[in-house]
């Protein structure tokens, strides 16, 4: 892996939460945060494309991601992004060549205590560096093939379909 | 003090995040977590009276928390409360008798990384131990005189008036 | 309370871990990032005094305590320090004016999950504010006599004798 | 991967802090505590084969660790280990057949704030399933052939070699 890109897009994984409004927003991406406490070896890009819970994320963000990465000569792609539509975003991004894009977000804040925020991310990096080319979720531990993964709302985690 | 009598009203020290929702609701005292955790050396018992923000905490509920502490024959007494209303709710507690009463919450849930709930429930504790009878307010530090303090929501601070 | 004058010597509350040694040592003072972080509306100033196990502390470290006292014109003070001879130094302090002096510590380093050093911190923030003169210890939620108070080394608390 | 056979041998990554002792050791494998709390959607079983600094790993424990896959029908293998001898534990480990073996560990105990250690099993969780047979190194953020790379003890961070 020469670099890994890194595209944020909101989610709960950034979400920060505002005493004055008793209300929650989407913050700075987590994700730079994390990889400099953990001191990667390993060179990385991150690209700040938008700040949306993913049930607001709609087809035009779709496009935008699919350029972004379309744009990029990089091989290898992390894409944070809000879990409740990320397979639905996976799907839409369609053919991308020899890239390999591993997806991941959190199902509980990154600043939360125990959030899965990091370890998401970890498996995540841990996967992108190994997996052939294409699309793939990591979530729950596991390395999703987006086809073949849903989240389960009511248990607030991701399951084979 | 020969015990502490805790009552919890909610707020944001008890708000939890849910997913499934992208929502915050409040769950469980906290408190009762923290002082286990701290291994503290002294008796204490919880009373979960309500679980609210306290923007909705009304006049039935204040003659409640009231009728909880007149009810009591111990003496020192205290209290969560979400913040927005804390000092409120301070004022409407009315003459207490020999009681010693510190109030505290959180301006970030205890379930964040850097929340300042074990801190203000450690001033609240250090401080009830030495006051003498009226309410408190333990928020930012200090030890306040609920008639002399105000929460900056903007700032999201208490500061004095 | 003008000002918290806050002295600091070492002890567990500021111990860091080595890898490379496989050892801990004593790092910056934990209390300074504590109380920046919990946004206190109160005047500080820290001198960190020495960085010392406290059972490496001896009567010229406890003399250099109570100079460092006795040189101030502040009334207010809280000392950090080791946890397994902060009775002596208490002891070893004397006459001390008017001053009102707190002492604490942490059986677990600052830097762990789950540490007591926030908490710690809180009890002796507000119990400050509200002793009256003297020398006291802040430990296991509670704000002790130094001359009723001993570590129980094999329990890991802080206990009446 | 249809089961994640588990490993630990100790190490940083499960070392707490024992006041009374002023000391370090070694104790359960946080690895289990980290797989519940993060609900991973795949099965796994821990095996706690010895809790040792890896500088005391020796030729005996080597072996043991070998016999333990050898004797398991498992394909996929983590082993959580210290850090100063992972790359000679696992050229010690010879031919593995087809199995997939992932070494990690920490480089601050698990127990502490910032510590590497979820982020490092997360690496090596979303490696295992990706990599083909053979033994493999997840520190830092990269997934390591144990040829290609040592410990640097005084930045305290893996590095090619």
């Amino acid at each position: 892996m020469k670099k890994l890109d890194i595209l944020t897009t909101g989610g709960t994984i950034d979400k920060i939460y505002y005493d004055d409004k008793s209300d929650y927003q989407i913050g700075e991406p987590e994700i730079a945060r994390i990889l400099r406490a953990m001191n990667v070896a390993f060179e990385w890009e991150i690209r700040a494309l938008m700040r949306k819970d993913s049930l607001h994320i709609n087809d035009d963000d779709r496009a935008l991601i699919r350029q972004a990465i379309l744009a990029s000569d990089d091989e290898h792609f992390l894409i944070t992004h809000g879990t409740d539509t990320m397979v639905e975003t996976a799907a839409a991004l369609g053919d991308v060549g020899n890239r390999v894009i591993v997806m991941t977000g959190a199902l509980n804040p990154a600043r939360f205590i125990d959030s899965d925020a990091v370890f998401n991310i970890g498996c995540a990096v841990g996967a992108v560096q190994c997996l052939g080319p294409g699309i793939w979720i990591a979530m729950n531990g596991r390395i999703w093939d987006p086809r073949r993964v849903r989240k389960n709302r009511a248990e607030n985690r991701f399951e084979p379909v």
